[in-house]
């Protein structure tokens, strides 16, 4: 009975018939939904769609050619915006890191146990510390420098790589360097993030010193997709962990590291699974 | 542009088209569809499926009579059942308590606030004690006295009670006596329990008294329907809380309280709202 | 076996030989130190300690003459500042509210089971709407209105009213009113206030519908005292819950009140037993 | 001002003036005491106490020297019981496993950034599969299978391997055999181990398809001292993570090791720090 699987999101206006319409549409290609979830915005009346499902006679890419046929005139004058994934095809997801090990041995660990729908087609560090971690994975471990004022360059070389090894998706699992607005634009592509507060507290640098210095009683973390103002992206998902009097600017760090490490994994794979839809600079995130 | 709203609720063996046929009846009857919720059993293939809809020119009676007329051919061999909630008739909700409030307080105060869509229609205890608090709700308190050795006579006039009542559902909120099976079969609707650990783990009496002796580090409150094996229904929601070396078993009791009230408020809001479907011992909550 | 009770709150600048001395003393005393908690600040050296014992031989007031006497020469030189508590003192506490029930039925409640070491002295409201639900209490309920432009007046009849009732804390249990500096400096003892944010996010109006513009994955809320800049003052307790896209303003709101109720509840709880200290714009808060 | 810093642990019966006499006594050998937590269990009068400190003269074998002449003599007749560490000497650590990587992978990665107060001295596994991943951390892994019916030739070749290795802890991190009452009472030192339930629920074989069964919505793991009858030792520490009824017995394996790795890595922590004291069945654990 098992057919190949995929993934349909969907974004138009709300209308009545929506769901009748497409559902209709996939059960005479022979398709059968197996999730659906859908999410109407109170204020715009946005609908937003995810179906997966399994086709029991046509290849996927039929089925998309079929879509890109049908859609607009299934759903006409709602300004539809459509993508079909293809379960069968891996994300190929490219990790950037700096010193610390904790975020990126998490999503290599996950991934080894298959916990992940994605290749890690390399990890890329402004430094050359975490290369041992990555050896067992079988990963490579690229070096790409950034120095002072050879910023633009640097964003080059990165360019040239993401774009050398064909990404869908770039995480930075604690890399320590602003991407300018110009290498976002070019890349253009998702890029996830993990900011290690609970935001927008505590925005910027030293997050841990500065919620020390406020006397919070609990810290945070937020995984978010990457957009040209600092920390100001789509929140993805975020976790908050109890702190108290004793704790210094280290153990704010030491503990912050482990809902770091959570947010992030949970994001990414929300993210990966085609769970996480943009609106306007707030996220649609399924179950 | 608003009509009518209603929740269906269905449940049958999974079979490919069931959505499209079901949304596309609904489509011909000019509702809208506003959420959807599904859930296949990967074991048993049974299907699970709450829509809620707005109907945009017949009335919630009329839409009953026309599915009762045309459900059993749409979906013809698959042990369908299904049930349609009118969402413009409130629940009647019974309280049943004996001499601790904060489970009672909590809801009357989630009522009173509307949070709760139901009539709360009576609050019976076996002890007079909580009847000043239920005062300024104005609910009526009924005092059903369970004597020594005639628990079946007080089980009877419980019965015409909540039958004179016409109530929907009854609630447990901290009522420490434990309902016959007798009692259950012929009361025949939902009894949701709050049960003041995490079960399996200690159930029966004195839960709290029986963590402290095993010195768990986490304390639980698991919200039930009722069966006749005791604490041993589907359960609906639960949660924990930490507890320390520290904690007497007062101080668990304490503590515990403040789950026990978030985990009842839970499951009968999700109740309430149909969002509950029982499947053999377990259940199925959608969001 | 058992003696006078009484908590002990020291602070003073640390250095060797403080726990010796003291403890030496109370044990001269005839003192039996049941709890002892202390902290000392890494980055100021500031070190603080709360004791509770039982006294076997003095009534408290003879404790604290003799402490009196004693104090200062025992710890010399250490910029000591020391507080004794008589456990048999419940401390007068008034709640202030507006239209919102919920932060205030709770701790109405839980002072009725006994949870929290105070006497409620007053609910004072701004409204005469919650009237109703303190009545069971047996708590008077004073309504102060706060006209436009005669909120000078107002405060003034408010400051008589905490003085008149001889209050010890006052707990702005969702109060919708901003206390004037002024009216802080000629009150001068502690008010505790519920934030339904996660501060420093979401400081000031409407909260809820900041955090759901900026479309974050939490919302939170804070229990801090009050300073006189807004929503600025030193923080004791928070909490935070998930929230996701489908919520809207009234869902946060509603799914806030719970953690505001929890947060301000323990709150207020540490800040009765005197576990709460003060350090510049932070809380040393012992369990 | 840094002197060497160590750990005094004692429990004896409770009674007036013991932390007078031993702070005074640490005063007099110029200790500077830093933390101090202490509990008295209310059902048989017993003490604990933790204190952390910095000698200022003494080196710690001469502290320990100068206990074992006065401790006795400080605290006659109170069936004391004291152990002294010094903060100089690491645990000699060993973790063993079986073919789930996750927990073992965890602890090493918290050891390489120096998060745990440990040397992790070998990883002993029944399996050869985890071998690569513990290469980056300069560990030896060690080989030891468990073949039908001889198990106990195992267990003394195990025994053998922790003696030569001169290890003072061993942690279970997901190691799937039980190790006989024999060579517990063999080996006589402490062993940590996880249990993936909320024990006492699901104890024994298979919990998160136990789980899964009964249909919770919670799961839970468990850190706990390893004694003779299974899954019944002192628990250390515990924590749980929603399920629905979306999760399969594959869905609770994958929720469930997170909360595993965060529990066992929090006992392990607390075991290291000697802030962790066993009182018949349950645990005294200070922050």
């Amino acid at each position: 009975m098992a057919g190949d699987k995929a993934v349909l999101l969907i974004s138009c206006l709300d209308q009545r018939g929506i769901i009748a319409r497409v559902s209709n549409h996939l059960y005479r290609l022979d398709c059968n939904i197996i999730t659906s979830d859908q999410h109407t915005d109170d204020e715009d009346g946005h609908f937003f769609w995810r179906i997966s499902f399994e086709s029991q006679r046509l290849p996927v890419p039929e089925i998309r050619a079929e879509l890109e046929r049908s859609m607009d005139s299934l759903l006409p004058g709602l300004g539809l915006k459509w993508r079909l994934y293809d379960a069968a095809r891996r994300d190929r997801m490219v990790l950037m890191v700096s010193r610390l090990p904790h975020c990126m041995s998490d999503l290599l660990s996950r991934r080894h146990v298959g916990e992940l729908d994605a290749d890690i087609v390399a990890v890329i560090s402004n430094h050359p510390d975490l290369g041992p971690l990555v050896t067992p994975f079988n990963v490579p471990f690229t070096v790409i420098p950034v120095e002072k004022g050879a910023k633009a360059k640097a964003e080059e070389t990165l360019l040239g790589e993401l774009r050398a090894l064909n990404a869908d998706t770039v995480v930075l699992a604690r890399y320590m360097q602003v991407l300018s607005g110009d290498f976002l634009r070019k890349w253009g592509k998702p890029i996830v993030n993990i900011h290690h507060s609970f935001l927008p507290a505590f925005a910027g640098a030293r997050p841990y010193k500065q919620a020390h210095d406020r006397g919070v009683k609990l810290i945070g973390a937020t995984a978010h997709y990457v957009t040209e103002e600092l920390d100001a992206g789509p929140i993805i998902a975020q976790a908050t962990t109890e702190v108290t009097h004793r704790d210094t600017v280290a153990d704010l760090a030491r503990k912050g590291k482990d809902i770091e490490v959570a947010v992030l994994a949970k994001a990414v794979r929300a993210h990966l699974q085609k769970r996480v839809l943009v609106h306007g600079n707030r996220t649609i995130v399924f179950d």
